[in-house]
């Protein structure tokens, strides 16, 4: 039988997905999970929204520009506006989510074989993306007992060698939640300019911010020409299914480039574009409800990780992710445990193994990330469940 | 200023998008342009299926399983069933558009360095796809005197090396509309089981046949676990904006190793899977007006073509598209000067070089691809321009 290439082997698998199959098998056994591994909102899409494509006069679904239509791209120049940050039409392609603007810049700015520099732990699937682009990522270690801010700038500077290219960072992060201060983002500026590198940055929750001011890459004004923004409205309008986000670059060469690559897929989802646009019009209030849920759930999930014995899980500024430090020997025998093996009261819970978005392996053997989509009634619940399950898990280090 | 990778610059260009701003100038002039350079119908999008949008009970629009719904690939298997292919919905991954399910099979099946057979001319984006990919694309010249048939297979023969993974064919072809015959599919068949080589199938045009029988890669009994079959919703529903496609294979491996490459991007588009789920339960009926559209529309053009002196267009048997060889010095410069300089009856056409569908240098310079998703009526009127052009364009060669 032909066999897939050696890249479709190295292609990492999901490490939030494997456990799915113990989750499934969980639920049939009539116990109920706690679903806090994955990023997906439980907040509704706002139905105007949804309304706007269903309201659109389609006749031809026909191709949109490769750049996505340019009234949705008019309208995200004043919505970034607000943002503080200034931006023209021209300087944004509409992508297919967040996914598809990473590979953009990883294919537009870096060869195969380049190093970009990231910030560990760091969101899985850009080992998926390095490995589409043929890149390599050096990982710099952020560590917990410092709530995951940036590391050291010296650090970032060992690993510069010829062929580093970029520094990616995620603000706030996921799957930290760390909302990187204006102070730092300058160190990241400085360090760009002094080696030249691109800094590209994914803003996927830019609009979740608790404590704090957001910095965005786009305003720091000494590497305007070297920042990549990568953003999605997946998180911010809880609209993950549409497929809808953007790159955005004010370096003309590589906008042009990537163009190319936005020419050969054709266009971006279209009923999604109309959906994108309509959302731009929410009122600024719009925020104000999902940011005082999430907050809400924050407060209460670190609250409650940090009072059980052995539990420790820093405050993040931002986005909807904890990552928590447990007493245990391993998260991804802990995690699968929970599933296959536990239940408190019916229920169990699930998160992520933090190990999975280390690229140095052995890190993270005793964390887990949780994500705040699910109501706080259900948070307590949740953590019931964690906090019995510390009790009688037998790999308990102490 | 910091420069795109090489990847990058490397890139190509839309050969179809390049003259699109000489056209913008003609109409400013007041010139009507007709369009028969691009792929996009003017046929309806089905109203049922963009109605099947507008009534979905969407609350959440979540990340879909990164293999599409599967609501969806269930029905998919119905339509492959009538359509003579048999499959189950655990072999199939809806994409974002056909274009993904290009990128995804040449990054699951070569990997950077191989190289891929196709016969030329062949639809310019696939060059886009392997640089992406960082693959060699080794084209096998068709001829417009043999109406494009397969080439000589010792001609493929010629071409293999132990870089060679495989075989990309597109039946009914862009941009010559050459049909293949069930024995050229079964040379194909022979050759990938001799030499172990992946047969990638872009089958886009499928419902849109009109002389001859219709053979899908996937029908080829002996080399099942080989086929790649690529597929797309956007000419078939007339929905290009969608961007709904599929990655279709037999071959478990690969199988599994493409999956880790829909993960990575999470999911295909929500809503515009509602769309292609509506679309299976079209009647069958539901092709008959679009195909004698198209139909009627091939027979006026490659007659309306083949009447003008010097002029030679073979009779495609599928798709919508022609390419005609033109008593012209070049088609770029034919192209252009057509929106440029030309115009009869305050009108003039747009065509696409065919140059650009060629991977060898020189070849096609007196020939362009005309789509014909232009009614009747216009077709004549930018019939009566061509036949007007011949006669005056500086560069006409008899």
């Amino acid at each position: 039988m032909l066999k897939p290439s050696h890249r479709g082997e190295e292609m990492p698998s999901s490490p939030i997905r494997k456990l799915v199959p113990f989750a499934e098998e969980a639920k049939k056994r009539g116990t109920k999970v706690h679903h806090l591994n994955i990023g997906q909102p439980d907040i509704e899409t706002p139905p105007s929204v949804l309304d706007a494509v269903r309201n659109a006069e389609v006749k031809i679904l026909a191709y949109s520009h490769s750049a996505g239509n340019a009234s949705y791209r008019n309208k995200l120049v004043k919505y970034y506006e607000k943002a503080g940050i200034e931006l023209n039409a021209d300087q944004m392609i509409i992508t297919t989510g967040g996914s598809e603007a990473i590979v953009f810049g990883m294919m537009t700015c870096l060869d195969a074989g380049d190093e970009i520099i990231i910030p560990e732990p760091f969101y899985a699937n850009y080992n998926g993306f390095a490995v589409m682009s043929g890149i390599k990522i050096v990982p710099v270690t952020s560590r917990i007992e410092n709530g995951f801010a940036l590391p050291p700038i010296s650090d970032l500077e060992k690993c510069i060698t010829p062929k580093t290219k970029a520094i990616l960072i995620c603000n706030p992060n996921n799957p930290t939640g760390y909302l990187y201060s204006k102070s730092e983002m300058l160190q990241l500026e400085d360090i760009c300019l002094k080696y030249n590198l691109f800094l590209f940055s994914d803003e996927a929750y830019r609009e979740f911010c608790y404590d704090g001011v957001f910095t965005s890459a786009m305003q720091l004004d000494r590497i305007q020409e070297q920042v990549i923004l990568m953003d999605t409205i997946s998180k911010r309008y809880s609209a993950c299914g549409a497929r809808i986000g953007a790159f955005i670059t004010k370096n003309k060469a590589v906008y042009d480039a990537a163009m190319k690559f936005a020419q050969a897929r054709l266009s971006p989802p279209g009923l999604a574009q109309i959906l994108g646009e309509a959302a731009v019009d929410l009122p600024d209030e719009y925020f104000n409800a999902p940011k005082a849920a999430y907050l809400s759930r924050r407060n209460l999930l670190v609250k409650r990780l940090n009072s059980m014995p052995g539990v420790f899980c820093p405050t993040p500024g931002g986005a909807f992710y904890v990552i928590a430090r447990l007493p245990i020997d391993d998260g991804d025998r802990f995690c699968q445990w929970l599933l296959e093996s536990f239940s408190f009261n019916n229920q169990t819970v699930m998160m992520a193994p933090a190990s999975g978005f280390y690229e140095t392996r052995g890190l993270g053997k005793n964390e887990v990330r949780l994500a705040y989509v699910i109501n706080n009634e259900e948070i307590d619940q949740a953590m019931d469940c964690l906090q019995e399950a510390l009790k009688v898990y037998p790999g308990k280090t102490n």
